[in-house]
C-alpha cells in the first residue's frame, strides 16, 4: 500500500509500504477513508520535533474496519469507525477514569514501529478500547465524513482546551490561535455555553470561521497591544476563561496576560517554549490556574458525536484544502506556508 | 507605641513609631493581642525581597478594635477580631467573587506607607471588608486564641492549596513543604477528606506535628529519592492531589514529579525560583493542573472559624516558639536558623 512517510525537515514523502497485518489478537486492521494533517505535525515537518528518517506520520483518521483479530469484540469488518490520536487499552486505570492519554499500554499514530493515519490502511492496536463507531450511512454524507474526522483530534482538542479554562455558561472567553484547534476551541466554548468569545488572530479566512464557530470579538492586533484590546473588551479585567492553542512563549505569555484574576488557562497548544511564557509571579499574584495538556479525546469523542451527527456542532470549515495520498507533500507545504488552514486527505 | 521595622537584611529592630490613627471613615485602630512571623518574611529578612530602610513587617495578627471610623457598620470599640493578610474592600467584583487578594483598593500589611502586624496597634482600612469578628470568650483561652492566629494566614493559604490541588474525600495528597504552610495543607487535606496524605519532610520535629495533623506517610527523603518513595506509596502512580508550600525550583519540580497523571498542584509557596521547576512538557505529557497563589484567606475564614473554635481543627501546634514584642528579632533569627518552626508573637 501507499503512505507518508517523513525523512528529514521538509522532505515528505508518500510511498510503498507493506500492508498491515493483524499482528495481536486485539488488532483491527482499518481501510483509511479520511485523514489529515495536524498543526502538531508541522513541528516534524519543520524539523523541530524529531523523526528517524522514514517514520510514518499522521495521528488523524477514520475509515472502514478490514479484519478484526480474534478477540475483538467491539467491531467487524466493514464497520465505519473513528481513531483518536492514540490508542488504548480501554482497561487499565486511566482508560476507566477518561485519560486514555496515559493508558499505560498506549501510543501515537506514527511513533516508530506503528502505522501513520496518512496512508492506506492501518493496523491499530487495542481496538476495543480505542476506536468509536460511527453510523453507517455516515459513509456516504461527504460533509458529515469531514466533520467527524474533526472527532479524532482537534475538536475533542478544543473542547479540552475549553474545560481546562473553565468555560462554563456565561463565561467570558480568549482564544489564543487561530488555527483548527483555536477554532475548535471556540466552537467548543459556544458548545458549553460561553457568553462572549475573544478570538485573537490576523488571518480574515481563519477568523472569518471563528465568527461561524461563535466568536463574538475578533482581536487582530498582536503581542501587548492585543492584550491591551482584550482587556478593553473585558472591563479591563481580562477574560475568565482563556484558550491556549499554539505552544509558543509568545502564545502563552498573551495567554497569561489577558486571563482575568481568579481564571484559568486551558492550554492544548503543544509546548514549544510555552514554559518560558508562564510568569509564575504574575499567576500566582493573580489566581490564574493553568489546566490542559494532550487531550484525551477518546473520552469526549461519545459526548460530541451527537452533536456533530445532528449538526449542531459543524467543525468541517476548518478543512479548506483536500488532497489525495500523493498530494501529502503539497498539503504540509500549503500549512506550513499558511495559504491551507488544515488539510483534509482522501486517500 | 513600638512596631517591627526591617532596615536591611538581617537588621529587624523594634522602634518607637508614631500610634496609629483613623485617617478614612472606613478605618479601623486594632490594639494587637496576637501577632506571629511568617515563613514569607523570611524572603524579606535574607533580603530575597527588596524592602525599603525603616518598612513595617508582619500580615498575620488579631486583636481588639480600639477605635472605629464614622462609616464602620461591622465593628466597635471592644470588638475581638482577626485580620486576613490582605486587607480589601469587601464590595468590588473580586471580593464579591471571593478573591479579595484581587482587590483594587487591597493592600498586603506592612508595603510602604501601611502598618505591619508585628507591631502594638495597626490602622486596618476598610475595616468592614477586611476584620472578622471572633467570639469575646475567645480572648481568655490562650490556646484558642493562638489557633484562631491561624486564620490570618496559614491556614487558609494550606486550605487554598488544598483546594487548588483539587482534594477531595478519598484523595492521595502528597504535601511538599514541611513548614507551617505545609503542615496547614495537611490539616485542611484531612478536613476535606482526603484518605492518605504524604507528609514530605526532613525534619522529626515538624513530620511530628504533620502526623498530628493527619499525615499518614512521611516521606524523609529529598530530591529523586523522595520522589521514588512517593511513587513506591502510590503504585507507581503519584499523588492525585500535591500541595507546593515551599516556592522553589526544586520543590516544583518534586511536586510534578509526584503528581499523578490528571491531577493536580496547589501551590502556595510565593515563587521564588519555581517557575524553573515547572516542565511544562512533562505536565502537557500528562495532563497535570496547576493551580493556587496568594490565598484569599479572607473567604475562607467564615467556613474555617466554626471547625477551629470546636477544636475540630487545631493549627495551634505550629506555634513552638512565643517571644515579646522586643524579642520580635530574634524570632526572625531562630526561623531564619530553623530552631523554630513559627514564632508567635504576644506584644
Amino acid at each position: 500500500m501507499r503512505a507518508t512517510t517523513i525523512h528529514a525537515p521538509f522532505d515528505m514523502r508518500v510511498e510503498d509500504v507493506p500492508d498491515p497485518v493483524i499482528k495481536e489478537s486485539t488488532d483491527v486492521v482499518l481501510r483509511v477513508l479520511r485523514a489529515c494533517i495536524c498543526g502538531s505535525d508541522l513541528w516534524a515537518y519543520r524539523g523541530e520535533s524529531a523523526r528517524q528518517p522514514g517514520q510514518r506520520i499522521g495521528h488523524e483518521f477514520l475509515g472502514i474496519v478490514e479484519a478484526a483479530g480474534a478477540d475483538v469484540t467491539g467491531f467487524a469488518a466493514g464497520d465505519l469507525v473513528v481513531a483518536p490520536f492514540v490508542w488504548s487499552d480501554g482497561t487499565c486505570d486511566y482508560c476507566s477514569e477518561g485519560l486514555q492519554t496515559s493508558c499505560p499500554r498506549g501510543g501515537f499514530w506514527g511513533s516508530v514501529g506503528s502505522d501513520g493515519g496518512q496512508g492506506e490502511a492501518v493496523r491499530v492496536p487495542h481496538a476495543d478500547g480505542t476506536l468509536v463507531k460511527l453510523p453507517a450511512d455516515a459513509a456516504s454524507d461527504d460533509r458529515l465524513l469531514t466533520a467527524l474526522l474533526a472527532l479524532s483530534d482537534v475538536l475533542g482538542t478544543g473542547h479540552h482546551a475549553a474545560l481546562g479554562a473553565g468555560v462554563r455558561k456565561g463565561s467570558t472567553v480568549a482564544v489564543v490561535g487561530d488555527g483548527a484547534v483555536g477554532l475548535c476551541g471556540v466552537l467548543a466554548a459556544r458548545r458549553l455555553g460561553a457568553e462572549r468569545i475573544i478570538a485573537l488572530g490576523r488571518h480574515t479566512a481563519r477568523t472569518d470561521i471563528a465568527r461561524v464557530f461563535g466568536a463574538t470579538d475578533v482581536v487582530a492586533e498582536r503581542g501587548e497591544a492585543a492584550e491591551a484590546a482584550v482587556r478593553e473588551l473585558t472591563g479591563g479585567q481580562g477574560a475568565h476563561a482563556v484558550i491556549e492553542a499554539v505552544g509558543t512563549e509568545q502564545s502563552m505569555r498573551t495567554a497569561v496576560n489577558i486571563t482575568r484574576d481568579g481564571g484559568a488557562i486551558g492550554y492544548v497548544g503543544v509546548p514549544h517554549g510555552s514554559g518560558t511564557g508562564l510568569d509564575l509571579s504574575v499567576m500566582f499574584d493573580r489566581n490564574i490556574a493553568l489546566r490542559g495538556g494532550v487531550a484525551p479525546v477518546r473520552a469526549y469523542i461519545p459526548e460530541l458525536l451527537p452533536d456533530v451527527l445532528s449538526g449542531a456542532v459543524d467543525p468541517s470549515p476548518v478543512f479548506d484544502l483536500t488532497v489525495g495520498l500523493e498530494g501529502v507533500p503539497d498539503g504540509y507545504r500549503a500549512m506550513d506556508e499558511r495559504t491551507a488552514l488544515k488539510v483534509l486527505v482522501k486517500p
